[in-house]
């Protein structure tokens, strides 16, 4: 460990609702709460450079149990977190609502785009952040700043939409600004990206991909139908601002070529198949992509 | 089973925060994370009269592990909750955030006082809560209404203050109105009142507690100053709108002569010393006192 350039732990790996989701009887599911397969938490990363200051990509509603679930993140005095600072990709509630948690009046560092920023601020709950310990930053796209002491990172625009509970009649789905946005971490010549949330690739973001050493990609559905055909829901991955992992648009094709060291699916919905073993899970392994799964932890 | 009136499960017993809290190294947080005592998520309750259906007093954080934790409140169909209905005692994150995990589109009801209602509808990301499907009703003080079929309950005035993240300035504590209630709830006979949050005992409040068979009351503090003593926050228990177990005005002299069949404090902070067994402890036990546990189930 202490030759590397920085650590990724994967706090959640999950889409929004988790696995189990709290009123979905789906086979996943069901396995899930029956210990057939493993349960997974709500989409977040935490990063750092010497183990012992860390920074949280996203705050998931299971932000609690994943800071317990991970010895690192543990207080090492009467009051204090290793948490050191927080970065948000939207404002989608599986990314915001942990931030509610994080009350205490502890200090941290959260780093957003104006667009988050002004979604975060437009809801009273969070003035639980006191002011006077948490610093909200804007962060603007395309530009390097420090999330930890020695780590660099930079905010890029990604295609997607509003946050759910923001969408008034039919949203454009595939918003390029500051709404949603990939985050990329560099340092000493090692490069991740982490895109939880992506409608479809484009040039510029095929560029922002290609030749990093790690990528954590969005996986919510595996089909863009996969919903409607299970009938846990009437809408696409399309609808829902993700592109699927299969089919002629999606992320297994759109990563052809792009020479990415170590593809990693993360914000894997609960209906994905990749859950379990099976054909959708062998065609993902044979184009070289990992199942993220909660406590992962690499090392770049 | 079969012949009991209702049946109450505790789903989290802790306060705001938990055990352990996310940035609390004292003792008991320690104690817990290394397992020598059990963590405890945050306060809340269901309620049921037939095993079927239940309905939540409060809708803490930890919600989403609560569900998953109860057998009786798993889905049973491909989309499904067995929760038919939330009670929501005032607008505390702590009662409150849950509800951003239940989005889903699944019905339910959710009671609260006009007071705790403008909270959430103050705040977008509660519209993540989809008024197609979960039907958002105003309950007066003193008033009685169905939480389930055959199942009636009733929300009373407690003293207590405005939400932390609503504060202006210093705060009345001790408000009677709206923004803090109990919650009683009566069949057959057989009584139970849930009281997460209490700034001081009064007449109207002791008449309500008076011969009930079941009593969760507020055990946030054994001593009023004991997150100043411990070091883990400025504040006394009063200034948080909660009234000690301890001392001359805690509730443990207040509850003297009340006659409630069985007495149980719930919504406790990290720092209480009767997480552990010791002379606090021994002492709440020797009036008659239990300390709430997650998972303990309590057949009326």
């Amino acid at each position: 460990m202490q030759h590397s350039s920085f650590r990724v732990l994967v706090l959640g790996s999950a889409a929004g609702g988790g696995l189990p989701q709290w009123n979905c009887g789906c086979r996943n599911c069901a396995d899930a709460r029956a210990g057939r397969i493993a349960p997974q938490t709500q989409s977040s990363l935490a990063v750092s450079v010497d183990g012992t200051d860390w920074a949280l990509l996203n705050a998931s509603p299971d932000i609690r149990h994943q800071l317990a679930s991970a010895p690192a993140l543990h207080p090492r005095q009467l009051r204090h977190s290793p948490v050191r600072s927080v970065v948000l990709t939207n404002g989608d509630l599986d990314h915001i609502a942990g931030l509610l948690v994080l009350r205490e009046k502890q200090p941290f560092a959260l780093y957003s785009t104006p667009e988050t920023r002004a979604v975060i601020e437009a809801n009273a709950v969070f003035a639980a952040l006191d002011r006077a310990h948490v610093a909200i930053s804007d962060v603007g796209l395309d530009r390097h700043f420090d999330i930890l002491p020695g780590l660099s990172a930079e905010l890029f625009a990604v295609p997607g939409k509003v946050p759910l509970f923001l969408e008034q009649g039919e949203p454009q789905t595939d918003l390029e600004g500051g709404q949603t946005v990939g985050v990329a971490i560099e340092r000493g010549g090692r490069r991740m990206v982490y895109v939880p949330g992506c409608a479809r690739m484009t040039p510029a973001l095929a560029k922002r991909l290609a030749g990093a050493d790690l990528v954590f990609f969005d996986g919510t559905l595996f089909a863009d139908d996969e919903m409607v055909r299970a009938g846990t829901g009437a809408k696409t991955g399309r609808r829902m601002g993700h592109m699927p992992m299969s089919g002629p648009d999606g992320s297994m094709v759109a990563f052809d070529g792009l020479e990415v060291g170590r593809k990693v699916y993360i914000h894997i919905n609960n209906t994905n198949p990749v859950w379990r073993d099976g054909p959708e899970r062998r065609a993902i392994a044979y184009l070289g992509w990992e199942v993220a799964k909660d406590g992962l932890e690499i090392a770049l």
